[in-house]
């Protein structure tokens, strides 16, 4: 992915001034070596986004094995007003979880693990810096479904994911992160643990804090634990290629679908993008190459004893054929053919074109079809040859764009998010779906968000870390 | 329903002194005579709270009728510091939207109606004053169903639904009122207007600010608008009533049951309670009269063309026969018979018990049990001829108990609070699943919440509402 400017904003820290050079040797005497990783001695992945060049070398890197180790550290950064960097698996596209320059990284790989699982009320109790999969596969062995899924499963963390409020495939049957959580426990930036490890599906018992946490990208606290809910085990999924010929009826095919109880996924890939992926995805024969449509992938899955999510979803498409919205369909009859019909919405393949900048906005799903056209009208007014790629999540109006443009600049770089994000701006469409603001939207937040709602954001920042040290130049 | 003491907490307002006599005449020369009713004339359902006698007669009635007006009336409040009751339908059982003493009582009646309804999106735009039932016609008729549904449908209205967080029977199905909300719109105490109508089910561009304002009963700000969700139409529900041995037979069944993508509502109602509305709700005629068991109350309803929720119902008693846990059940035959048997489960007749004490308070659904047990022994320790009737949604954790005592003194209803509290501080549960804390369990909040926590709340409290003129000793 090309690399973007970087604002290195020290000037965004607030707070008092820092330690300088002795900030190593405080950390290290405060929290003990095996803690504190000094500056030089820093692995680069811990200062390096996904897809990205390395970034600025941190002050030092933490990593605290428990709650008290993470309460202590922003205590002591509170103290010496040391910017911190909250950082779970890296694997954020908003480069909302790198260092700008001058602060202490704040690692929670090692702070990992299921505290519980408790199966009669399905819930799991677990820590910051477990990976979803290890997430998915603990609720699996249990009888039930971790409600999120997305490609980074294998390296993203539950901390990071929540402080994202990460979506991924499956919003339309069960929401974003924020709905998978009962309780959450995170650390306020003077070093204050607040606990708030509900376990009930209803607690209307006082403001319910753990929203302030969730989506606030580690601006407002540091996640440390999670109670999280579990739902019905799915059986296996029935999956589902189908060609469409335009978005109006991707549009009236969801209308459709989403009467199914049974749907846990509505992808669509627009027509260059399948394209795409169809002629260049090693090692997999796509359907439908060399046509002109809309392809949308469906998946059906179901708890119900006896229930057949193949049934329900041939019902399905039986629907969308009468109606004249399907022209063709693929079942995927194995599990390797339903995982190659995933290879290509998830659209790796794309990655290899040159200087690929990716976009992740929303609209209502009615609207998508013509942001897409007036997105694309509106890059190829200024670059003819740009190439734009659509696909995502539509059922929840979530797209995203690859843009690929040859010899683009950094000057290109900053007028294509400009381009893009007006129409997002003219449209009343969100400039982050799922992907969080981080350092790389931080210029457009202003386009989806009123002057009123930044002020009472700024508002909830001061209340909460008045210093200014929980990430720096992220969000705001 | 039993009175309850009410401290009048002008000491909890702090803030500028009031302007005393001067106030009516200020606020009739600002808003004008059509928005103010002066206290002598303010008719008593403004300061009466739902089965109650009536309150503190408030020092005047603001009725906006646009977002200007709440925003002028708050601003114009800031500068007196005059303390507001913002009020819905005042249906709440929390006592949170009535007048203590000294307060002006902000009526959003006026500002009711749909604004808006998209059904490409499944979206609909709605003013704080609507009530319930408007909502879930309108959106019926527009082929979609609201996903909340509770007994005073009729009278609540969407904002005091939002500013508590209201639950009800669907909760299990499609959450509460947060899970129902994609924008908001809230007027600060000073008038600033926060109006995040936002309308993708997606959107992580910054902080997500409905949040402070959904379950904070009006101590946070004043909720004016919402974008609300609406979900595919359900088509006729199945209902039936099971008879079950014990609530471990109870649990069982629910494991069963939620496995049914169809199951909209898991009700349950202990012997007691079961024997008492089924002996005394006239015009019933109540199956298994006699007998000593719980009695189950599930619903069944889909969206799926051709589905049958009959079937998917027959098919969860089926297990529940199976495997012992079902001894007889009754399939609602009509619409008629359906509402009977909710009819008995709302348990509207024990609202004519004397001196009646209704609480609401959450557990994991597999500790609720234990928890009913634990509270009556509390209970007939100290008062031995106490009924206890224990009934609720259990299938999310939420139990309300009515509590009934002959010759029940004021000192008696204090010590009953903190009888049937200390069970649930012991056990790790909520003093409030849906209905708030309001006034009538403030002082038991931190027996749910801790330090830290209510800590926060009240950093929120500060930083949104400095002066504190927002519901003052509510919640807090």
């Amino acid at each position: 992915m090309q690399n973007r400017n970087t604002a290195a904003t020290g000037s965004d820290r607030g707070g008092a001034p820092l330690p300088g050079d002795g900030l190593e040797a405080v950390l290290v005497a405060e929290l003990g070596d095996a803690l504190v990783t000094r500056s030089a001695d820093i692995d680069p992945r811990y200062f390096t986004a996904y897809n990205e060049p390395a970034g600025a070398r941190p002050h030092a890197l933490v990593r605290p094995r428990s709650i008290d180790d993470v309460s202590r550290t922003l205590a002591l950064c509170t103290r010496f007003g040391q910017p911190v960097v909250p950082q779970g698996g890296l694997t954020g596209l908003a480069r909302g979880a790198v260092a700008l320059g001058g602060e202490v990284v704040l690692s929670m790989e090692r702070f990992a693990g299921i505290e519980a699982l408790d199966a009669a009320a399905g819930t799991m109790t677990v820590r910051a810096g477990t990976p979803l999969q290890t997430v998915q596969e603990a609720a699996e062995a249990a009888g039930f479904t971790f409600g999120v899924d997305l490609g980074a499963r294998g390296s993203c963390q539950i901390g990071g994911m929540l402080a994202t409020n990460a979506g991924g495939t499956r919003a339309i049957r069960y929401g974003m992160m924020r709905e998978q959580v009962l309780g959450l426990e995170a650390v306020l930036a003077d070093g204050t643990v607040v606990s708030s490890m509900n376990r009930m599906l209803k607690n209307n018992a006082g403001y319910d804090l753990k929203q302030l946490f969730i989506g606030s990208e580690g601006t407002l606290g540091v996640v440390t634990r999670a109670v999280l809910r579990l739902h019905p085990l799915l059986a296996a999924p029935a999956t589902a290629l189908c060609r469409v010929r335009d978005y109006d009826a991707v549009v009236a095919l969801w209308n459709r679908v989403r009467m199914l109880p049974e749907v846990v996924s509505f992808e669509a890939m627009w027509p260059a993008f399948y394209d795409y992926v169809a002629r260049h995805t090693p090692g997999v024969s796509a359907p439908f190459v060399g046509d002109d449509g809309f392809a949308v992938l469906i998946e059906c899955a179901t708890s119900a004893p006896g229930g057949d999510a193949h049934q329900a979803l041939e019902t399905g498409l039986a629907a969308g054929f009468d109606a004249g919205l399907v022209e063709d369909a693929v079942l995927a009859t194995s599990e390797r053919q339903a995982r190659d019909l995933w290879t290509l919405r998830e659209g790796l393949a794309i990655d290899a074109l040159p200087h690929l900048v990716n976009f992740d906005v929303s609209l209502p799903t009615g609207e998508l079809g013509a942001f897409a056209e007036r997105c694309e009208a509106a890059l190829r007014a200024r670059w003819p040859d740009v190439m734009c790629l659509f696909f995502g999540h539509v059922g929840d109006g979530n797209v995203h764009i690859g843009v690929s443009l040859a010899g683009m600049t950094d000057a290109d770089l900053d007028a294509l998010d400009h381009c893009v994000y007006a129409v997002v701006r003219e449209m009343g469409g969100s400039v982050s779906a799922e992907h969080g603001i981080g350092v790389l939207k931080r210029a457009y937040l202003a386009h989806t968000r009123s002057d009123a709602e930044i002020g009472l954001m700024r508002r909830l920042k001061a209340a909460l870390d008045p210093l200014g040290i929980l990430n720096p130049g992220k969000v705001l």
